[in-house]
């Protein structure tokens, strides 16, 4: 099968211009069919502040309501994606933005309210996948460029960018031998959260299963990993995580961050 | 040659729900392969209102600087396309929602510098589309929805709506028979701009020259009709142009506004 590179960017990539500008050109320079999938960033926040919109916060969870949706929707779906695209033109990679409701791409569940209404939140499976039209475009030898957001119903819903990537990957696991990367601002997961070079350079789902109950992995890595074995249960073979300018620079080779497997 | 509708419309219909809901009902019933061409609307300048962007203009022409193409990119790019996407979705439309960057879709040049600056906006031409990739979309039964954006070096830019309807449609029409049809808040090409009802049924490209020269066209109307001889004079050969609801419940039937033909 070929390989197909399934990258996901967040904030601290999107808000820095050097970083970005150091990313668009790695990323670019994959020759390898490839998908960006990108996060918000603070654009938002800030927008939403000049806007009067505020963040709304239940038991920690963020809340999507009627103005927060219409906010990212413009942000990350039409600012964000519009000036990724654009840039990587410039680069020669043919970018092609994209949300769940473009093409049926991924079709969500609004989640239920139980204790918390979380409002304007879109669950995904791989079935949610558009599989066949989304193979269409990278035969195309177009880039997908994902925005945090799906639909449901009509309405654009809020979606975390880890788990559309790691959606993505199960679904085209079919068709490619896929590598999923998710970029984040440390050099991979840690075996102690203060030392930035205590980096894990393999993880198996046993030994995942250890440091989870030995309580060594944090709070902000636990929803990265959840989605990655996620995905490594459902055909995907290999992630892996750490800083962008590590993982891209030498890509295909396992040089840098952190490795997850499922043995 | 198959049917390919192209259709446009602007601020009078994106601005009014009523109005919307029944455009979008009656754009997802044809049966035919379909473009949508979407403009702008009030909701950029209320926003650019409460972020304390003004609008600017030069010689009464509108001038985009950077915050106002940022700002179009957000609202027209993002919340104008996302959500007629996804209410296109709730119709059974599988729409995919583009700007000119996305596949490279449409290359413009930024305007030259002449007397006037304006800044971020591109012009185009009907070499500026991906024919190629446009044409595989429709081929997957997808609709794409443009945002009247395109790019050129890396940046988005600014272009009029009835211009891509225009541009794709000369592209288009080495693959499909096209209508090409402008929606607008009239009827259609009025005789007397004074009386709704005085509709020209019927324009040639040689009673249009006629009533130019007689200076019975309005400013509203000209730029509109320029566009329109522009595509009629590159292979398109039908042209309608009127009300939204006149001309999308009676589609491939000439019933109502106003047809441009060259002959």
């Amino acid at each position: 099968m070929n390989k197909l590179f399934i990258i996901k960017i967040g904030g601290n990539i999107l808000d820095d211009p050097a970083q970005l500008k150091s990313f668009l050109h790695d990323f670019a320079a994959i020759r390898e069919p490839k998908i960006l999938v990108h996060g918000g960033g603070k654009i938002a926040t800030e927008l939403g502040n000049k806007l009067g919109i505020e963040s709304k916060y239940v038991n920690g969870r963020r809340i999507t309501d009627e103005q927060t949706i219409d906010l990212v929707t413009m942000v990350y779906g039409g600012l964000v994606n519009r000036k990724l695209v654009a840039s990587l033109q410039q680069h020669h990679c043919n970018a092609f933005g994209i949300t769940g409701a473009d093409g049926n791409m991924l079709k969500a569940s609004k989640r239920p309210v139980k204790d918390i209404d979380y409002g304007y939140v879109g669950d995904i499976t791989a079935d949610s996948v558009n599989t066949s039209l989304l193979y269409f475009l990278l035969k195309q030898n177009t880039v997908p460029v994902f925005a945090p957001l799906t639909y449901a119903n009509g309405i654009m819903l809020n979606t975390n960018a880890d788990t559309i990537a790691s959606v993505l990957a199960t679904a085209l696991s079919k068709h490619f031998d896929i590598r999923l990367i998710y970029c984040f601002e440390k050099k991979g997961v840690l075996m102690n959260v203060n030392d930035a070079n205590s980096v894990i350079r393999h993880l198996t789902q046993k030994k995942y299963t250890e440091l989870l109950t030995q309580g060594i992995l944090t709070d902000g890595i636990l929803p990265k990993l959840e989605s990655a074995y996620a995905a490594l249960g459902t055909g995907v073979k290999e992630i892996l995580i750490g800083e962008a300018a590590d993982l891209l620079k030498n890509i295909g080779q396992e040089t840098e961050g952190t490795l997850l497997t499922l043995t």
